[in-house]
């Protein structure tokens, strides 16, 4: 039984962006050896977070300005208060975007490839950026 | 141990439709022989998801009216103008509406049985029907 | 192979409640005895939720406001309307919000350690309290 735990490190370079790692992680399932079962990403921040989507330029300024409307940039956020809060990034947006994508993706490998749907890209929401970004890829399967 | 990949595949026939899958989630569990485990199912397409919830009638028009309040029809979506995009299905909100739900699921299965809470079901949210739609079904366990 | 399902008990106190429920899935992790896997937590309720976040109070306010106003507590829900539904619960908008949220989450195990980020927790989100809730925790490696 294969469990490998790997770290998949990126660097990204907006506030808020949309980033196809659908190629880092096809890479990443290729170097462990893994044959069948499952590959789950795991985003370790709570203001980066990860979903499957169609990766499109146009959907994705549709997908950014949804984000805008429903998590407004100007409310009165407790986070943000320094009264409340002792987080000086002030980025109470960008948690709670994160929130409605997902911590984690959890994907079948078979016969070695990643099963992906044909206008499926695993996508990383950077929600406050740019930094660097750590994923953690854990195998289970033979 | 067990890695089986198999393909469930259903006959949408609605616009956005809510569908109760259990019972051929719990079909093609019992099918794979699988004692103890996971069971992940992945929708392949960006315009159909899954959920677990209730499946009570006036809770899924309560949903799909919750979902026409946030996703709105009438917006100038990028995806549906021909100017941004190549795709002449028009259906920003399907996608939208879709990122609301999950690509996946992965439940528990104990002695060969699918664990579910009393009043969880299954559910497949089609967003952009009538379609044929397909989901993997990915066993790993013993 | 380890396969164990467990489960978790959980007593919540408020209507509407997030829970910091990480300390209780390390130690159920540690007496697991799973060196390196995936360990799934799955709520058994459909107005109990879980989701990986920042626990900060100025945070968890955000997110509860956050709630309130995207799923608004008056409007005329079927769910809560004896003439289309038997639930005397009347409890429409915890089923939405909990639809916000995940009735799952998976996370590695590595070396018998859960892995998450430096400022992530594992929430309970109840969103129909006071109950007592149960988890169900299914184990995946050796």
């Amino acid at each position: 039984m294969r469990t490998n735990l790997e770290t998949l490190s990126l660097q990204t370079e907006e506030k808020q962006q949309l980033i196809n790692i659908t190629a880092q992680v096809k890479e990443v399932v290729t170097g462990s050896g893994m044959k069948n079962g499952f590959v789950g990403l795991f985003s370790q921040h709570t203001t980066a977070a990860l979903v499957v989507s169609e990766f499109q330029n146009a959907l994705l300024d549709d997908i950014r300005a949804f984000l805008s409307r429903i998590v407004e940039d100007e409310m009165p956020y407790k986070h943000n208060s320094p009264e409340f809060s002792d987080c000086d990034r002030r980025n109470a947006t960008s948690h709670l975007r994160s929130l409605l994508f997902n911590n984690s993706v959890v994907l079948p490998v078979c016969a070695g490839e990643l099963v992906l749907g044909r206008f499926q890209s695993v996508i990383l929401a950077e929600m406050d950026g740019p930094r660097e970004r750590k994923l953690k890829v854990q195998f289970l399967g033979e």
